[in-house]
This record gives C-alpha cells, structure tokens and sequence, in this order.
C-alpha cells in the first residue's frame, strides 16, 4: 500500500495560530476491514472553524485531540470498498481530514453526482459553506423584497453564497471585504448593489453611505469594525445571522449588542451551527445544487496544491488572504 | 361639569426621573362631540414603558410631548357616549393617561366583563403586562417540559405571569426578586421552585445554586447582575426574550452579550415590544382571561389612592417598591 501523508495537530496555539501547531508525518495507508470503505482524497476544505477544534476553550464542538489528524470535509474516490452502498471508483464526499486516504464505515459518506457539478463544489456551495449560507439567510434573516441584507466575509465560501441568495430574493445586498479586488468581484460577478473594502480608511463613512435605508439583516462572519459600522444603522425589526466571529478565533474581542438596543429596535439575533440542522440538508442542497448547475450561483476558489501546503493556507484563509472557496488539492 | 385633574409632563429627566419632573393641573371636564365617549377613570396602571416616553432619547414609540397629559392605561367606566358602541354605565378598559376623565372616539376603548374578573385585572394579567408575558414566554422563549426558565422581576406585573405560564407548560422556574418578602410570595404564591433576592450578600453564588441544569429560557425584564448570572449559565440553544432593562432606564448602563458566546452556544435572543404584535392579543387575553377567573393564574397589586399619588408611586416602581402590578385608584 502507498504511504499516507498526515496533518496533525501538535500542539494548541497560544494567540494566533501558527505553522508550528501543525505537524506533517508519514503512516501506512489502512486496509479497509468488515464494512469498511477506503477512500483517497482529492480535495481538502478549509474553513474557519477548524481554527476552533485546536484550542480547548470550550465550544460547540470537542476539541481536536493533540497528535490526531485534522478534521475536515474531503472529496474523493473509492479505491476499496467493504460496504455494499460503495463501489472503486464511486465520488464521495466525507469528513477524510487532513490527509491523502482515509477509512470510513460508510456513515459520513454520501455518493456524489460528478456529471452536473465540478466535485469540489461539493465542499463549497452545494457543501457544509453553502447549506451554512442557505441555513441563516433563510431560517434567520429571511429578507423581504427591498430589505437591506449587510454580508461580512462577503466573497468568502460563506458570504459568496448568502450574498446571491439575497439577491435573488430580492434584497438590496452590501457586502464587506478586504480590497479592492475582492469588492470588484463581489459587485461585478456575485451582484452586491454594494460592496465596501474593511482596508479602506474611510471604511466607516463609506459603509453608511452605502446603507441610506439602514441594515434589516446582517449576515455575520467576522467582528470588528463592519459588525460595528452595521450594528449602529439597525432598523427596526433587524435579523442578525451569527455564523462566526472570525477576528475573535485568534485571541482578539468578541463585538455585542447591548440588550435596550435589542429591546428598542426589536431585534432578534441568532447563532447558529449548521450542523445542528442535518434534517434541512437534502432541502438545501437540492436548491444549491440546481443554482450551481444553471449557472445562477457562482462561486471562486483558491486552490492550493499538496497536503504540505495546508497549513500555510489555513492560517492565510484566517487572515483573509483566499478569495472564495479554500481548498486543497490532493 | 366637574372638575378634571391631570398630571403632566413638566419637563425631561436628567439621569433619574423625580418628581418635579411632573406637574398637577386642573381644566374642565370636557363634553363628548360626535362620535366621542366620555369616560370617568377608576384605575390608572403604571408601568416601565412610560419612563422612556419621558426622555426624547428614539426609542419604539415618539416621546411624551411636554405639558402634555402623562400616557397611560386606565380602566373607567362611560359617562357620557355619543358612540354606538357604548352606553352609560359600560366599564371600559383604554389609554386614557394620567387624569380622572378622558375623551375617545372609541377605536382604543374595549368594553369588558366586570362579572367574573376585577376591573382592574384588566390593566394588569389580561391586559397589556399579561399579554406582554403571553408572547415573551410562547412566541420566544416556548419552554419544553422540564426547562428551566429565569424570569427577573419575578413577582411584577409581568414576571408573575412569566412565572406561572412556564410552570404551566412543564419548566423548572427560576425567580429574581428584591427582598425576602417578594420571594417568598414568589414560592409559595407564584409557585417558583426557586428564587433569589438579588439584594443577598451571597446573590451570585445562591443564583448559582438554584441552576444547576443551566439556564434555557430568560426573561428579561431588568439587567444589571441578574441578567449577567443567568447569561453565564446559559445551555447550548438559550433563548432571550428582552422585554426591558429597567435597570438602564435612569441612566445606567445596559448589559450585553457578546457574539461569540452567542456563536458557541446557539442563543437565540429577540427584544420586542408586545404592542407590534396587535393580531395575538385576543388569543392572548382569552387565554389570561380564563386562567385568572379559574384561579389558576394569581396576581397581585399595589394600590395608591388618588391621581396626586401617582408621581410617587411610578418613581417607586422604577426602583422596585412596588408588590405585583402598580395601580392608581381614582
């Protein structure tokens, strides 16, 4: 059998992440036993909350035991199979983690259509990103014709995909991203009537301008100062989808709302996990799916090559330097 | 025709409201035109609301104007009616303010049944504060057996309702209160299972001991350190209904939540403002109504006597002297 290259995590970060949290080893690939399906990847996603599983500060999910491989959605192909449901050469998606092969009884593995949808999508727009994305916008947000929807992270796997969903129900969509290339692709590829750079320094100004009929929801991704900027220009009745705070995950503050503007404005504001909602997923997939496949839902990538350059992308995606969809090829 | 007391609103606080803030005046009892009901008030309810009202700070609804008759909720009974819909004699629950007779043209007035409930019980369970409990605990908190669900404010004219309508439907309560004497009509009364007297010495830690399955439902009505104790024991899936922070109303400062926590464990938190939600108060008050004539949802008021009073009476109730409902008897 090949070696199977793995990513573990050797030690939790203190502040920020690091590459030295990360450690690269070498095992033998697994023989698949009773039920048993061996999979090798072909993509790695990256995302945010991975960056959580390494601290043990408690959340919503365990922590990521040290010396234990990475979590993290894969795409890949069978090669060998001890389970009736698969078959060499079946597309898959699944929870592989950071390496090149990986084991499954078959529970986490759901067979994909490769034919209609590039499979990477699998982990962007029609994957966990994009139900994510479906999930806040209409179960939380749920915007009305004409409303006003603010998307911070607005290019990223997330924010990509709430932004044109907005859009197609008619909301006036604005978006915040970090430079003027990523705001050019929001507005002239992803449709924001807006979309205002967090680098600019007169971010502050700019965002208000481009708000004259104030935010009736907000899709949050990120802290600081947009969630600010936003938070000040609620109307009444606003919808606040919190999917993740992405500027707190390395140590820095958490931003609040106070709770008598809460009380003033009526505002309902909601956290949520995507995966505490799996009954909702073959709905959202579905409509994901076929927005993908009609070309009505775009979407970017930043690829990155080899299982070596995880890390390095990871923490780069923390700080904001992919556009759209992280992953690795494999 | 007799003479018509009112109190006004003489000028705007700085910081705590007191009592120069409102001015007596006398002026003729008006006659009703067409159309129009002239009723003599025999109860006057006072409630938090009103203090906003006082300050030009925005809020939900516009300021009180100055020199203007102080808002508010009375029932009375008809005098004099040029309107079809009353007679002479009716008892009538309004928003006639602080005065002993008011004018309508009958859209804000509700004939109601003396027979199986007292008058008053109309300003106060089956009225705006019952109602104002109704939705809080149904349409957000919505407690599953077995729950627990805090209420601040316990034994007030909205928290009592609270209390009783999440032991109703199943849910373990937890009561904050000032004062041994509010407690212990709390428990044995109001039937919590526990409640704190926020004025303990050892508050935060008997707050503690009085949770330990977590918080799933909170009730807010005030702020300060009840809110900040229960907000740390919140179970994954919370939910927040902000009803008001009486606390912050004179000046101080209002709690917050911040996002992350509201991220990692899944809260749900919504302020609202019973008056937006106009198409559920008759589901609502048939509700209450039927509750408090079986004896199954008790009450309690505090009762000054005489329009002079009621400046007095509504500062200390903004500081918590007040038993159960504030009322004004005519």
């Amino acid at each position: 059998m090949p070696v199977n290259k793995q990513i573990v995590l050797a030690s939790r970060p203190i502040g920020a992440a690091e590459l030295g949290n990360f450690k690269l080893i070498e095992t033998e690939t697994p023989t698949p036993g009773p039920g048993e399906v061996l999979v090798r990847h072909l993509y790695l996603s990256l995302d945010p909350y991975m960056r959580g599983r390494m601290s043990d500060a408690k959340s919503y999910a365990a922590p990521q035991e040290l010396g234990a491989v990475m979590v993290g959605g894969t795409v890949g192909e069978v090669v060998a199979s001890n389970n009736e449901r698969f078959k060499p050469g079946d597309k898959v998606v699944g929870a592989g983690g950071w390496q090149n092969y990986s084991l499954s009884d078959g529970r986490d593995l759901r067979v994909i259509d490769a034919t209609r949808i590039p499979i990477q999508a699998y982990l962007g727009p029609v994957g966990m990103p994009g139900v994510t994305a479906w999930y806040g916008l209409n179960k939380i947000i749920a915007p009305k014709k004409g409303e006003t929807v603010v998307v911070t992270a607005a290019t990223g796997a997330v924010g990509s995909v709430v932004g044109q969903l907005a859009k197609l129900a008619g909301a006036r969509t604005v978006g915040v991203a970090g430079g003027p290339e990523k705001c050019a692709y929001a507005r002239d590829e992803l449709g924001y009537d807006a979309c205002l750079d967090h680098r600019s320094p007169n971010f502050v100004d700019e965002m208000k301008a481009a708000l004259p009929n104030g935010v009736d929801g907000l899709f949050e991704n990120v802290g600081g100062l947009p969630f600010e900027t936003a938070a000040r220009r609620f109307n009444d009745f606003a919808r606040v989808a919190i999917c993740g705070a992405i500027a707190s995950y390395d140590g820095g503050s958490a931003p609040a709302i106070d709770l008598r503007v809460m009380l003033v404005k009526r505002l309902k504001v909601e956290g949520f996990i995507v995966m505490d909602h799996l009954a909702l997923w073959p709905t959202a997939l579905a409509e994901l799916a076929s927005l993908v496949a009609s070309g009505r839902l775009r979407y970017r990538e930043t690829v990155s090559e080899g299982l070596e350059s995880a890390p390095q992308a990871f923490l780069g995606m923390l700080k904001g330097k992919n556009f759209g969809k992280q992953l690795v090829k494999l």
